[in-house]
Formats: structure tokens, sequence, C-alpha cells
């Protein structure tokens, strides 16, 4: 694939914004003994929508856009965030997919954005998609609701391949309103990773769009998540442009894209979480899926889509 | 409260943008004699949907955004104008209310934007919202259909402490397009001003969006105000993150929010406004709200929502 | 019409910003040997959305803005495109309107930009709403699958009045996403040229907006170019603030504006094309406007209103 996108250079640009404005922004920029930039966008700092559409478009590696806008949901409009990328596939599972768990004592936290593309995590996913990027720069996004200790600054640095000082560190916690919204503009990367657990081959997705609403935020994780989860399940819609052969097969995949494709589907997530005893790993993977998949197949010009907006689940999940 | 941000020095890097593009803008430009800059965004110069735009911008005081966007209303789609703003309480009270009367003779018009946060008009909303700007140049935008005469040029200048060549007035009749766009940007702020009647502390409002459709516009000042109240009192949502303890409180406040809490509620604002003899003060002031207004208790993750669209209502004050 | 405009200059720099980021606009930009820009949008390279809205800036000679967005239409969401612009003749008529045709042997295209501005194509047209451009760089948006030949190349910049290398040349097939997008950015421009061959006078058009569906690309030429159709035909909506006298003959005018007025109106256009042997001079030319109309009469304050969205059409003709 040829592209010449260094996602940790687009995100540097932007994170350069979002630090000459933190008043505007509402997030608290500060500098560690060894250099590192720490972006407080949630924890102590109030942080806000627009720290999050900023954080959103980082954490997809400067090559999508996000947009705030005002969607009805059977009867209710919520804040909701919509999501444009010609790079699907570089700006998330390359990018804004959570799938660096960082850990160190008892802090844990999932890192996503550009940084992933340095430290090649996870590994099997950059050999598969065929991206890596070269800068002197990373940026890393934690969903988190403490700062990382030294030590695991160091590490990621490390990993990165890039010295303490280069690195950016932007803390977003789930409960805070830039959080949520950062979320929400995961649902083209939520889709991706289904279809591609689905056997859809990454690389003949050529662009996506999609939208979500940014679920009313709660002061505990654990109902915070759950409604994240919530927004994309019943709410979201994801839109892609592939390029695909096989269309019998791109058929089924659709079919089964969608959250109504999983058994688990239906409930408020707080309620699948509780029955699965709060042990992510006893959900159906199945359930992590925007509520409508819609695939152009751009080879032939068929169209198609499964699954629908939950307005029912969604209210109740969100507390309306 | 901690806040670092000068309303006015973000308005005037927007004011900037607006003079420099006079012509895509479709303003007139202009300095009297005292060197105050006048922007006719529609008296003489005919200005527009973006006009209207980076105008309500302006008047939030740079510390919010709006867009552009289509909004379907009952079958009808218009142009609409979303806001977002991450410090509701600055862009709104401290800023876009329309809080300053300005009087010279036989003419008369409302002042909002960040010169109030200069001249504390009025003094008690400033000391209650603790916010006060300091900054040497200074930007009022004034509703009105004629430019204001030297006299009161001068004394807003006074009023701010800033000299005259430091003052920026922007005119925007309300019959104008560009009028009509920045007045219905106002969604979040008529609903801020109504909770905060019904006791809501203004400084629990941590983020708010909104959206309202631009009415279409009318040559009689009483019918585009009257169309700019109903965009808002029938077509508005307003959308608050609050931090609030008392939540049996908050659920009654939210009760009385939108405009329907109003015993005026129902009818077109040209009717309402007629039977009350075209005399404001007659009318009940819990009119003046969003249609929606919808608040999520950040302290809790409760929501509550009243009010609703009325778009039968809207259809008919819009001339549909 | 006092208008300082220049669209080519405003167009000018929207293609700097195309060609600095080609590669997150996913084009290829190329010289000749004349020195002449070759964008190549969507034929050997991928192009995508983001392509799409800025050529379709770039076509409405930088005095329109495109917005990407989410749109419901009964039932499915697609992602759509919104056009706002305060000089809807200047960058409608004079420089978006498909209305120059290049051609040289076997090479043929449609072009359409701030180009046409220079070398006045169609002269008549702008005789009848008073424009012309004055700038030393041309931009021409072709539609086309292949690049023009050189010599193609040497006769627009001749007839712009400008040197090869001050000719930047975008192409766009209507096979591609950037092609769609952009065709759908036309559906002011497909709703003022329909008005215009009604009767009403181009400059009373003072303000304008709409919004459309981008449509699912499809590989055959007809095919993609009947769905671009059916995208503004059955799913535009646009939106007009006019300054108009005769309001009889304004509510006349609207009333036969939208596509529902033609007697070839209701079937995907792609069977229409079929029944006219698929010779456009056969269909009827009163077909090719939005599906909605919507007219304010600053004058009057009223407001006329024809026309609806399609969705059962709509779907048919998309693939859904």
């Amino acid at each position: 694939m040829r592209n010449q996108l260094s996602i940790n250079r687009l995100a540097w640009k932007l994170l350069g914004e979002l630090c000459e404005k933190q008043d505007f922004y509402r997030v608290n920029v500060e500098k560690t003994s060894l250099g590192t930039i720490i972006i407080d966008a949630g924890i102590e700092a109030e942080g806000g929508f627009q720290a999050g559409k900023i954080i959103a478009e980082i954490c997809m590696g400067g090559c999508g856009k996000a947009e705030l806008s005002h969607e009805g949901y059977g009867g209710i409009t919520l804040p909701s965030i919509s999501v444009y990328t010609d790079h699907p596939v570089i700006a998330t599972l390359a990018s804004q997919f959570a799938g660096w768990q960082i850990k160190d004592g008892d802090f844990f936290a999932i890192g996503s954005g550009p940084a992933r593309a340095l430290a090649l995590k996870p590994r099997d996913m950059y050999e598969r998609i065929g991206y890596k990027d070269y800068f002197e720069k990373a940026v890393i996004v934690l969903e988190t609701e403490k700062p990382p200790p030294e030590k695991s600054i160091r590490l990621i640095a490390e990993e990165c391949g890039v010295s303490p000082e280069n690195l950016a560190v932007i803390l977003t916690p789930t409960t805070s309103v830039a959080g949520a919204t950062q979320i929400s503009a995961r649902v083209i990367e939520t889709g991706i990773h289904k279809l591609n657990t689905l056997g859809l081959e990454p690389n003949t997705i050529l662009h996506a769009c999609g939208c979500a609403p940014i679920p009313p935020v709660h002061p505990e994780f654990k109902r915070a998540m759950a409604r994240t989860n919530d927004a994309i399940l019943y709410g979201g819609k994801a839109y892609y442009a592939v390029a695909y052969e096989d269309e019998e097969k791109l058929r089924k995949i659709v079919e089964n894209a969608p959250s109504k494709a999983s058994k688990d589907y239906g409930k408020p997530f707080i309620e699948i979480f509780k029955e699965a005893n709060y042990d992510f790993y006893k959900i159906d993977p199945n359930l992590f899926a925007p509520a409508v998949v819609t695939i152009n197949n751009v080879k032939t010009g068929n169209v198609f889509r499964a699954g629908e907006v939950n307005t029912e689940t969604l209210r109740k999940s969100l507390g309306f």
C-alpha cells in the first residue's frame, strides 16, 4: 500500500492546537520531569465536547475528521459525533483501536492512538495491514482516571523508540465528556474490527464514515463505560466503501456485522455485563459492533446493509 | 473559577477573519472618524448565513462553536444552526446574552457580545458568575436597523474602558439572514437564562450544546423578531451537562425549563405579542426558553428532559 | 452588482490545501510538460469523501462551503453533503454549473468550476448574471475517467487567457467517491438552474443552502451517473432567500421547481434514461431539479415550498 502518511506527524500537529488553546479546550498541559507532555482532558481538568472532538481526530492519527452534531433517536435528540476517513484502516486499526494495554503495579490503562504504530501494538495487526509509522514523536491516548506513573511513561517512549520529551500522553476518563465523545467517535473503528474478525480483509476497506450519539456521562466507571458501549451498539451507524471480489461472502459478513447479530444483543450493556459477572471475556465478542452497518461494494455498485438503531434500548441505557 | 480566557481577545481574532474576508461574508467594514470599526452585516450590506455563523461565534466570545446544518421539523427541512460550548456561562451569560441597552435620543439597540464583560452590563450578573474580562479591545454586537450615532459609540468605548479605535461594532438587523442566524444561535443562552431564573446556579453548568432552525426572514421587524423567538421556543433544543447536588430541585427546575411550561405557550409569538398589546413586559417571561431542555447531571449520571419540538406552531409561524 | 470576489483566486487557495495534503486527500498531483497542474481525484488515485468535499468548494469558486453529514432517508442513513453560499449565483451559475464541454478527438469531458468565468462559457450566462472573473490563474474541474490530452489542456488555458502553468485541472470520475460527493454538492446549483429556466431572474437569489445524499458509487459510468442524479432528484433539498417583486409569479415558479413537476418523475433515473434510449435530449429537462425547493421571499417574508423527498425511489436507485 503506497502511503506516505505519518500518523504521529499529523497527530502532533493537532496536539499543538490542543496545547496552544488549553483554556479553550479546558485541558491541563504539563511536562513531567522527563519532559513528556501530559494532557489531562478530564481528570483534574474539565475537558469537554471540543476536547473530545480534537482528541478523536488525534486518535485517528490525523487522517480522519470528526464533527459534532445533533441527531434524533426516536423522539430524543442527542449530541452526536460523526467521523469521516478516506484512510479507514490506518485511522482505525493502526491508530484508534484500543490495542495497547499499559500496566504497572496497580496502574492500568488501555492505550490507543498513533503511538501504537511506532510500537507495533499488536504486531500481527500491523503485519496484516502493512502499515508502520516512522516519526521521532509519538502521541498516545489513555483511557484512565489517573495519570500514569513515570515508569509507564518511560516504557511507552521506549517501545515507540522516541525520547520521553518527544512523547505526548492524553488522559481521558470514560466518565468525562471528552472521554465519552472520543469513544463514540470509535464507531467506524468498532465496525472495522468486527468486519475483520468476520473475515473481511481490512485493506479492502477504502472509505468510511459513521455517526454515534455522545452518551450522557456517568460518574461510575462501569456505568459510563456501559453507556459508551450502548451508544455504538444501539445508536451507531457505520458506512464503508469496500472493493470486494467475493460478493456472496460479503453479503454474509454484513449480515453478521451489526451488534444485532450477537446473542447478547438487546439489553443495556450494564445488564449484559452484570449477567457476565462483570467479566468481559464472558460476553459474546460479536456484540461489539455498530447498530447499523452499510457496505457499498465499489467493484459492483451493490449495497449491503444490516442492523438498525434500537432507540428503546438506547433511551433506557442513557437514562431517558 | 480559574479561567484565563479573554473573550474579547478571542472574539477580536474572529473579527479579523470577518474583516479580512468582507466580500465573502458580504459585510461592509468601515471606520468612523474616531477610528471605531463598524461592520454592517445586514443594513446596507447583504450579509448572510456565513456572516451569521461567525457573528454567533464572536457573540459567544470565541469560546463556543457554531455550525450550519439542515434539520427536519415535522416534514419540512430548515437551515439550522448548532452551537457547542465547554464554557457555557462565559459564552452566554457573560457574552452572548443581550444585556446592554444602548440608547441615545431616538437611537435604540440591544447590545450583546464580549464587550459586555468589560463594561459589566449588567454588573450583578458578572458578580454572580465571577467573570470579568481584561483586554484593550472590545467587540459589541448590536441588533439594530441603523448605525449608532457617534455619541453612542463613544459611550460604549468609555464604558468598556477602551479607546474608540479599539472598539468594533457589528450591526445585525433582526430582519436580515445574518441577524436571524445569530439569534437562533442563542438557543443555549436562552435556556441558561431561563434555568438561572428558575434557581439553577449558572456555574454548575459545565458544558452545553443546542440546535435551532434559522427562520425565514421577514422585512417587518416585529414579524422577523417573532419568528426568531418561535425558532427557539418551538424548534430549539438545548442540552446541558451540570454538576448538581440537589437532584429533586434539579428535576423540578427542568420540568419548568422549556417554553411549554409557560401559560403563553402554543401560539406563534406574533399572536402572543399582539394579545399583549405589543408590550414585552406583559408576556410571561417563562415563555422565553428552548422547546426542549435536557440536562445530564454529571454527579449522578441521571438525565432530565422536558418539552418537545412543536412542529405545528413552528410551521405556522415560519410561513409554511 | 458590486462584487470584488475573484472565484479563481479563492479556488486557487483551496487548491493549495488540496495539493499540499495530497496523501491525506488521496489525490495524485502531477505537472504536465507545459507546467499545468493535473489533480487526479479518482482515476488512478483513490480520492474520497474529503477530496470530494474540498473539490465541491473549489467548484463553487471558494464562495460556498460544503460540509459532510449523515442524514436519514426513510429508515436508511446515508453520508450526505450540505452546501451553503451567500453568493449563490456566482458560486453556481458562474462556477459550479457544468457548462463547458471539452472535446478533442475521442476525449470528451464536461468542465465546471471557476475557469468558466474567465473563458465565459457560456457567454450569454455571464452577460445575464453580470459577473466576470479577472485572475492570472484558472481552476477547472473535469468529470472524466481519463486525463485530457495536451491539446485540450492548451485550449482550456488559451480560452481562459492564462498560461498553461497557471492552469489547474481536477479530474473526478462520476464512478469515484470524490466524484459522487462533488456532484451531490450541486444540489443548490441544480435548483438555481431550474429556477432560471422557469423565469426566475438569477440575481434575485441572495442566499442559498441545500443538502443531498452522497450515493453509493457504481463502477459503470451510466449507473453511477444515474445514482448521482437520483440523489438530487429524489433526495436533494434546496432552500433559497430571494428578493422578488411579483409574488404570484414566484408562487408558480416554485410549484414547478422540484423534480416532481416533471412528467418523467418517479422512476430511478437509470430507467428513465433507458426509456429515452440513453439520449439525454429525450428526457424532460424539467426533471433536473432538487426533490424539495423552498423559497423565502425577503421582500414579503412569505415562504413557498414544493416537492418532497422520495425515499422509495431513492432506496431503489441507490441499491438498498
